[in-house]
């Protein structure tokens, strides 16, 4: 092999990969993504509080498994990405104990006593004081002890929407304040017009279950240290943590690869906090832990609050941090944050070396995405809102922890969700359950709708978006891959694909560039900053140009270029997180022949179907061929496996005359409304036949009635005006009229034909009297 | 917002993302992947010749495929992956042009006459002289006119081992050419034989069959010129293409994204070839145009034979390059190639500016490959045996046609396949098609086989290989797939993942660095020109790993750690083709609630089969309890429906006491086995039951023929010897002996006692013939 191969020289792009970048809210700008640990991407993303019902709000978490999907399924990133479950917090301890203590009061309290009523006006009288009136103007103030007799002028006042708005900009939960309080008061009143009378325990129960928004905080105010049994707020998170996961998999969100609860934390969390004691960064008070805030900003390659310095002093921001819990504790400044909570009675706790006590919020987060990731991250995920102080105070407590000064390198905070153009609150009466949205509008078509928008930006979501654009977007792709079946279905019937046309020209280069313009577009869309809305529009655009293709390229279509677009167009549909089914089961699956590979619902379906509805077939041939009565049970089952059995199960039998029913696979739906309006018309047949039936029966018995009165007594009063006749013969037919003139010849054959008409009447009469009495 | 953010620094790489090497021809070393568009790469394939059905050489798609499968699902390129169909070459009008000419003899020979034997004695002779004789050696040539008398000394020979394989030495198909002769002249002298009988048509068609191989060419070569229907090889080209992708589909090798075929680009490759005679690098001879080899090497910026600079002079390459049907033709050099093939009579032609002609082999991915990427690709894929002239050939014509000097940049060459050590061919007995592979394999384990090997290098396939190491990959990874599962469902019913149990310790650590180094080390593999044996190496040791975490964790346990890595796994898997359904259809599919959303078979189905069931449940039901004669029927249904048409479904129904039967999914393969069995058993109670009557029947027999004799004829001859008894009274039982003496007391009560058992049986026996008379 003496001769050589002539030199190669390495290709020379035309055109660069764009890198990914992305808004990075540690720089408030768009900054190109490093990771540090080759193409492993280290995650941690903020998972709930689990206390109540997830709703809208939640729907940050479909946003933050788009961005997930992106780094993973597009990007190819290895990704760990961990969530944590916030199992212990101030929110899960009132609501488990004012539930507790709630249901005790409840099962105690089965007959209305005047001291009952009692106890409930009191605490009516002490929330309108601590709650209603913090958002009451000063000229409306309610005086201690006037508080009932002043309602009536509140209730008013809050008919009028200006005063009521001055109220919210007070408290904004003021009008769920008010519901409350009004609601409890309705309950009293009725309550005490019941004292006087003997009232059963469903009475009592009413008028307790109305005042709960009102009692339960004064249950637990009175008792709510007695509390301590600590699997009473666990048992509260368990359970709202697994209707957190149940409503995540209906959105199609991905699970955690690692979840991390507090409740299993806490031994680390302690030494976690004696180690930033330790650096100096903490000091205790009363039991408590307080992360020194000046001290950390103060020192050396440290800063306090990254993410909003200039939210440092906002009490507001801070007391909210804190807890409901945690009111007025003594602490250096004003900015310092718990990071461990010294427990009162009636609040779970844990040993540590200071005292019992109990994990603060912040302090979670720093420790199990350290004992995951150890001292550093790539990216830190969570709500806008979570921003200032929780991520601020993570962020410090583990760089104060780590003695370093990047602990996350991107934050990246998803925009906050406003329903109709405002902040969704259950004051607003716009609080929207992941339930109820979902009864409303498919996962898909919310999906659709968050990525019509900037993952960072304020998400808007109404219900003109939904109906608008989601629709136009969701039915233009259906059309378009329907379209686009049905085209190659077609050509697999004529054997179009293996015919000897070139069909691959100019226009389909031109589509085929397009198709490549678009790759290359939806990719830059997703470099800058995970843009969907962006790539979104690229995909709608590529079906629209395609559509143009098919519709004016007639005889010389060429499948190959429509099929390939519709393909890549699944796929990123699907790596957006809204294709069908996930192929994230485990494993490989089983193996399978080619010939059942490509299986579907209905192909997997169809030859037991057709095993079930022959069988059918053949037990009605032989039920009706027989025509015994004992069959008749045998066809009532055939009809009830097609109307009862088979209906939900979406499967249709259309008996047929030669015996064999068609059998169809549809949507249930479409079966059940079906068969229900075939019911409904079945029903208003039998409600007609009945009402014609029943006149029937009337006429009838009007006409056997005529038939009461016997031949002989026809024409004697009172049948006849008193009077009317003077004598009759042995059959009380008339033979003189009143006057004792005999009856004249025509008369005469009238009474006559009168008396056997009244006979054959009476004769009929009484032999339905007969009947009747049998 | 004059306070302002701290500064922030980007994140410095610990470890580097490697980038892509692919092993290049054309440097023969691995040289880092720059696709020139940006993420697009263009990537054309050279598809089959299709005029047979896929063997295990096709099996080269496979590895294009997983080469394909990693560019695309791994590395997230946007290919476009071109391939071509050659269907016009001279394989195939040889192919197409010898089946028609046989079809229409054999159609034509009905009777065995001496002219047709005479016809393929001559065929024969021909036969061995230009096929047979060149493999054998100068001392066993044999003399015209001594074909049939030399052939038993050539058959003889053929024994020896040592003779053949010389024989083969000169002639790799010589046992080919040996087998065919062989068997013709079994046939023939069958034939002559049969001469003198009266044979039917039967006779004479096995006669022909027999000889196919010999007369075939032999009709070809004197008719084959009036062959001149262009749809002749078109039939045999679109058949084969349609088996091709057939068992493509069943290898789950994805279609390409553009097929071309060299039919339907006909007048490109004429104008192409008018580009490169106008550009100065071709000449035309009769007709033909042959690329000028000389001229193109010696221009400035151009080099001829980039691949194999070597094989310049290669004579035995180029001529299989140029084809059966183009021997002989006048070159200037002996090293120049068709580009356009003047035609002979009875070969398909197009019209040209230099007449009727047809495409040379190399042109059409030239022409092509321009049609659809225009003047350069980024890569080119073909087996190795396509290097030179083909590849070669393909590149100097478009690099003359277009006047570039790159018009491809990465030309990847996939190994030749050896089957146990040896390369596969027809007369070595070890040809395999895909068919036949896939009775023996899944497609799955075949994929495997060459996944465990270097694309680039020699593919070795044999039995030790299947049926040791792909074994034992295929069931460890399900083993392992199994058991993560098994315990994943075990900690749901057990409500395991939901505990307040922190179980995220060391060890768990240090596998999910494990697997994080894993996912690392799997794409340094790809990324090292695609080493899969190295990449499932690494799977395998995760595997292995996590068993050992799986076995000695106990009942910490961390089901989220093996949870994602058997997710990976499973992803990786499918990546490489492994995975059951391609999620390749179109479309998002059609949205499902969740509940609906993770189907599997068995799912989809039981509501179904259930509806089934108990449907029948309540025919039995009804028809056991009827108990009337008509309802047989319907049991009969019930039991058809079961043994007959369930089995093959899959669906065990087991009739239980309380008549719901057990419903079972189970594959079909068992129940049909079940049902063999029950049917074994059932016919073999029968024979036995069978036999016993038979037994029966024999005795009751025997016992009846004892009575044929009536009682009174019992004690007289023949029935007693002549002169037994001498007088009887008048029931015929005997008084005195053979000597006249009276009988004594004791034997008169022994012949009494005979007369009555006898009289008993003859009447037994005269009931039963009258009843056999009826």
């Amino acid at each position: 092999m003496s001769v050589q191969q002539p030199v190669w020289t390495p290709p020379v792009r035309r055109k660069e990969i764009p890198v990914l970048k992305v808004y990075n809210s540690l720089t408030r700008s768009k900054t190109e993504f490093v990771p540090i640990n080759g193409n492993l991407v280290k995650w941690y993303n903020c998972g709930p509080t689990v206390y109540d019902a997830s709703h809208m709000g939640h729907a940050s978490y479909v946003t933050q498994d788009i961005l997930r999907r992106i780094m993973t399924d597009y990007f190819g990133y290895d990704v760990h990405f961990v969530m944590n479950i916030t199992d212990i917090d101030d929110k899960i301890i009132l609501r488990a104990r004012q539930n507790y203590l709630f249901d005790n009061f409840r099962a105690k309290h089965t007959t209305l006593t005047p001291e009952l009523v009692d106890l409930v006006v009191t605490a009516w009288t002490d929330y309108v004081q601590l709650k209603v009136s913090k958002g009451l103007p000063e000229s409306d103030k309610i005086q201690v002890g006037q508080e009932q007799t002043a309602w009536t002028s509140i209730a008013a006042r809050f008919q009028d929407r200006a005063w009521r708005q001055e109220c919210l900009k007070r408290d904004e939960k003021f009008e769920m304040h008010f519901s409350a309080a009004n609601k409890t008061l309705a309950a009293i009143e009725e309550a005490e017009k019941s004292l006087g009378n003997q009232t059963g325990a469903d009475v009592t129960l009413k008028f307790i279950d109305a005042s709960k928004d009102v009692l339960a905080p004064a249950l637990d105010k009175k008792e709510g240290s007695t509390v301590t049994d600590p699997s009473i707020s666990r048992a509260t998170a368990t359970y709202w943590e697994a209707e957190f996961f149940k409503d995540m998999r209906r959105l199609r969100v991905r699970e955690p690869d690692t979840l991390t609860r507090v409740t299993e934390y806490v031994p680390e969390v302690v030494s976690f906090v004696e180690g930033i004691v330790k650096n100096g960064f903490a000091y205790e008070v009363d039991g408590s832990i307080y992360f020194d805030t000046r001290a950390f900003d103060k020192s050396e390659g440290h800063d306090y609050a990254k993410l909003e310095p200039w939210s440092k002093g906002n009490r507001e921001l801070l007391e909210e941090g804190e807890g409901a819990l945690s009111a007025g504790s003594a602490r250096r400044s004003a900015a310092d944050f718990a990071l461990w909570k010294a427990s009162k009675p009636g609040e779970p706790s844990w040993p540590s070396p200071w005292g019992p006590g109990r994990p603060g919020w912040h302090i979670e987060c720093s420790v199990m995405a350290s004992a995951i990731f150890g001292d550093s991250m790539d990216i830190h995920s969570g709500g806008i809102d979570l921003a200032f102080p929780h991520h601020d105070n993570e962020m410090a407590q583990s760089e104060a922890y780590h003695n370093c000064s990047a602990w996350v390198n991107y934050f990246i905070h998803t925009g906050h969700l406003h329903i109709e153009g405002l902040k969704m609150s259950k004051s607003l009466k716009n609080f929207i359950t992941i339930d109820e949205i979902l009864q409303k509008y498919s996962a898909r078509q919310l999906r659709l709708a968050f990525l019509t928008q900037l993952w960072n930006a304020k998400i808007d979501f109404s219900e003109s978006l939904m109906t608008g654009d989601v629709r136009t977007i969701e039915t233009s792709l259906n059309n378009f891959f329907a379209n686009v079946k049905a085209l190659l279905n077609q050509a697999q019937v004529d054997g179009h694909p293996l015919d000897a046309q070139h069909r691959f020209r100019d226009v389909e280069r031109e589509l085929t560039d397009r198709l490549h313009h678009s790759q290359s577009a939806f990719r830059a869309a997703l470099c800058d900053s995970f843009n969907t809305p962006e790539a979104l529009n690229i995909l709608r655009e590529l079906v629209s140009r395609t559509n143009v293709y098919i519709n004016t390229r007639g005889p010389n279509l060429d499948l190959g270029v429509i099929e390939r677009i519709a393909r890549w167009l699944g796929r990123m549909l699907r790596m957006f997180g809204l294709g069908e089914g996930e192929t994230s089961e485990i494993g490989w699956g089983q193996e399978q022949s080619y010939e059942d590979g490509s299986v579907n619902r209905e192909e997997i379906l169809m030859p037991y179907i057709r095993a079930l509805s022959s069988f059918r077939d053949g037990v009605r041939k032989v039920a009706i061929a027989k025509g015994e009565n004992a069959l008749k049970d045998i066809l009532a089952l055939c009809d009830r496996l097609r109307d009862t059995d088979l209906v939900p199960l979406g499967v249709a039998l259309d008996d047929v005359e030669d015996g064999k029913a068609l059998v169809k696979l549809v949507p249930p739906a479409e079966l059940i409304k079906a068969r229900e309006e075939k019911r409904a018309q079945a029903e208003a047949k039998a409600a007609k036949k009945a009402v014609a039936i029943e006149a029937e029966r009337q006429a009838k018995l009007v006409k056997l009635e005529k038939g009461r009165t016997s031949p002989q007594e026809l024409f004697r009063p009172p049948n006849v005006p008193e009077g009317t006749y003077t004598t009759w013969d042995e059959n009380g037919i008339p033979l003189t009229d009143g006057e004792g003139k005999e009856l004249s010849k025509n008369q005469a054959k009238k009474v006559q034909k009168a008396y056997s008409d009244q006979k054959k009447r009476h004769e009929e009469f009484l032999a339905w009297q007969r009947e009747q009495g049998n």
